[in-house]
């Protein structure tokens, strides 16, 4: 299965989280172990060529993505979570959302100096969340390697805010 | 490894989520590849022998386990989230917790009547969560295979909460 059949698995979702938005929905993807399984496979065939230490996945959607991809590459995972949500000494980064502002958190010794990271999220929208991801690896001393993503929404433009980093996507709109 | 050695990247920090709980951190066996990779083994080789359809993962830490199973398995994975997270029609269900209560959904599509499911969380305390998660599985008329933890902890008794189902934990507390 290559990526543009993988699109038959993705569910268009009008007016989600808000009106206008057209959400895009990977559980009939997850769901078609044929589909889950040809997405991560591609995409770390991709990953296997890279120089990096450590996959780091972004919460909520993207732990599914990056924790099948560690396993898939026998990788450790780190794990770049909300506010409040992880239990040890943290490193945090703010930034702007559209309205209002957010912050993710890594623990403190998730990684050392040098250490090259794969960052990966589900979604490419803006760049907001990702690009604050970035920010926060080398603010613990990291290298980012890439951000690679499942989808990747072209229109919104996310790749001129992540100008200093590699990117990679899996399906594109 | 085994589930003993596994121990060893578990991390205990007092006092979270609030004063006096001992708090399971796996962070540390996700970041080392070799215990990340041989925790997910052994669990896979327990689930191997069961009979099921799909594995479903609980937001948000049981995504991480969840959907590595899903990949070492081939198996495909359904989400069991918190309340508004999902973009699609959801069926819900209520469950008290030690003070208030909370919500979990699922979408209305993700099972068919009958469909055996494996429902996959990091960590069994008081069974509340995974409880709901079972009850919601029957509800859209599936059957619960198992409910499957990375952890349990024997002392609060979650058991007792989910006689009406089998359970298996990894790393017994």
């Amino acid at each position: 299965m290559d990526a543009e059949e993988l699109k038959n698995y993705i569910r268009n979702v009008p007016d989600f989280p808000k009106s206008g938005i057209m959400f895009k929905d990977i559980t009939p993807l997850l769901k078609d172990k044929y589909a889950f399984s040809a997405s991560i496979k591609l995409l770390a065939d991709h990953i296997r060529n890279l120089d990096y230490d450590y996959i780091a996945g972004i919460d909520s959607r993207g732990f599914i993505i990056s924790a099948a991809l560690a396993n898939e590459l026998n990788s450790g995972l780190l794990l770049i979570r909300k506010k409040g949500k992880l239990p040890y000494h943290t490193v945090s980064i703010d930034y702007q959302l559209e309205y209002g502002s957010d912050s993710l958190e890594m623990h403190e010794d998730s990684i050392k100096k040098g250490d090259k990271v794969i960052i990966v999220d589900d979604l490419l929208a803006t760049g907001g969340t990702s690009g604050a991801a970035a920010k926060l690896i080398e603010k613990l001393g990291g290298q980012v390697s890439e951000l690679t993503f499942m989808i990747e929404l072209s229109d919104l433009k996310g790749k001129d805010k992540l100008k200093d980093y590699p990117i990679y996507s899996l399906l594109k709109y």
